[in-house]
């Protein structure tokens, strides 16, 4: 059994590095010709625009990490692999970002709609990384800190759930339109920070 | 309620990697030719300027959002929020820093009327959510870990308009006369050593 | 001497910052041509595959590292040079996956021959360390928590030799077929994979 | 006051963030062609020596950082900006490393004594940091956490004023014989090596 700092010590890190490096993607624009400082960056919006919602999405998924945890009093093999797993698909976005960003730039209907689609999907999976999360931990009373979380836990399910209809829906809608598709995933991170709130008035208090 | 002392690592990781992947900035110059490295290198002190200046300007800021937390207790959403904002900006010096690099290099006024811009916005919108941290810390009592830190806190407020103010002379005098923005900016920075230098003398010892 | 828990958030640092950065790899294809995104993305699979790879390897690799030192109660100048130069070649391997990804790319045999052999080679270089950490702790019973844990690494070294062994068949492998050398590779891996699974469940449980 | 564990975590953090980012210089030679990977890798023997003497400067720079910090208990607004500089200077080791690889692949004379002179610049300025770390430490007996560490700072002091000399010989030497630099260079690495080794044998054991 592992201790629960350790494992969060280290996906504090990853949470961390990863929305730092994030910022690595802004560089100075290839077509930069000197006196044009800001058309060039004013032509970065799309970078800013992906950049700011993934900021928030790993900020709000470092929330929700960050209070799972606390609950978690000790840390099975198959906690692990979750963990890993769920990370795994974390540090993707920064891909998923990228992509996205480069779309926005082209507005190429086509690539809009691939990147949206990834985008999607990858949000789609690490929603259900995190109701995976829940369900284990819902039905192992063992790893938790107090048997009250047990029923918060199966509480938390529905989030993920409704998340993840979310981001298949905006998986559907940018095959179809392809500002449909980009409006879905924003309220899907939206709605993260909605729920988040809410987990948060609803939360027992120590 | 989130415990500090995460929000603190979590934190303290995030400036600690944006600090250090300022240094990525230094890459031999594309017009480097065999035998010519020392001019290459010396024709880069653009970039040494502004790493210098962001290096100490991100230093400081970490020690004064360390030593705010220090006197904190419990974390609040709301105060989880403004964090994650504040580090938003934060991290965009990293681009800044470049976009500052790279118009010194070709010193053409308008880029580096814009880029001084751009890095004095940013400033001032760092300077501003440090007014916001400490505003909202003197006003509940409740997230302290001593009720003597409310009157620190309120204290403190001024530090971040003081710099505000700077910062925006900086950015009007960017537009005027571009050296006269350059001064205001580093006189910014240097102010927050100088406040940080006197809050410490003034804090409550421990 | 120096306390544990300072090497093991040093390390557990390194550990996330390189599982971390290993996605900066995914970059945009040098040959996209607008509207061809999904295509462009869809020949990186090798970058992925390497990638999904060596996540794997050093996740796992984390396990074993900290449940290691979760056994360990002080640090000695010898065990701080181990760790120093396992985590140096633990930090190759975004290296070797760099140039794995890229021979899977062309799929040009000598190039994936290379590149296997030289992953292949760094994983021996790992394994071996990790054997000498284990050997080196069941002779130093000062160093250790509780005299138990002496016997339970004496029984941990043969997994490292046991995956030596299989680094080296890929080794051979690679240079006589190379996918065999591909898939001897993987099952490395996998095996530490295994190990890690049994050996948490024969841990002695706090 | 500030208290020790946090600047400790924040220069801990610095310190695995760019030992780990050091592996990023790896990349692909520019003219590698296909299946000729393993003559491409081999050209890079440049970058590996630079590595392994960067990774290995680093990773004891941090053995001596940690065991400083290790006897202070508390820490004032001058070793707070002590310790930024030393780290300021400590990150620029990337850059000279970068330079230094550079300069070891093409072999020009002039590029090869620029680079071992920037980096035995920056060797010195950290052995004086550390020098004037001990200095201001083995004054300051109220930020100790014991008063006998006082005497073992005095003592401490002649190390960094040793590998400063080394340092200024390789700068002296780098411009004459450019070989004879990079000896002088290597050698001031490895004395702080053994200076550890030796230090830790003699230091006070908790």
């Amino acid at each position: 059994m592992m201790k629960t700092d350790r494992i969060q010590a280290f996906s504090d890190g990853i949470f961390s590095i990863l929305i730092t490096i994030l910022v690595l993607e802004f560089k100075l624009p290839d077509g930069y010709v000197q006196g044009n400082l800001l058309q060039a960056v004013l032509q970065q919006w799309p970078t800013l625009v992906a950049y700011v919602m993934t900021f928030t999405y790993i900020g709000i998924l470092w929330l929700f990490h960050h209070d799972m945890f606390s609950c978690v009093q000790r840390i099975d093999a198959r906690l692990n692999i979750l963990n890993l797993s769920s990370i795994f698909l974390i540090t993707l976005l920064n891909y998923s970002m990228s992509l996205l960003a480069e779309s926005l730039v082209t507005l190429n209907t086509r690539d809009l709609q691939f990147a949206l689609t990834f985008y999607a999907l990858l949000a789609l999976g690490i929603s259900m990384s995190y109701f995976a999360f829940y369900h284990y931990l819902a039905h192992k009373p063992s790893l938790l800190a107090s048997s009250r979380y047990q029923l918060q836990f199966r509480r938390l399910q529905r989030c993920p759930l409704l998340s993840s209809s979310i981001y298949f829906a905006a998986l559907l809608a940018a095959n179809l339109k392809v500002y449909a598709g980009l409006i879905f995933l924003v309220a899907g991170i939206l709605f993260h920070g909605f729920a988040y709130w809410r987990a948060v008035r609803h939360t027992v208090t120590t």
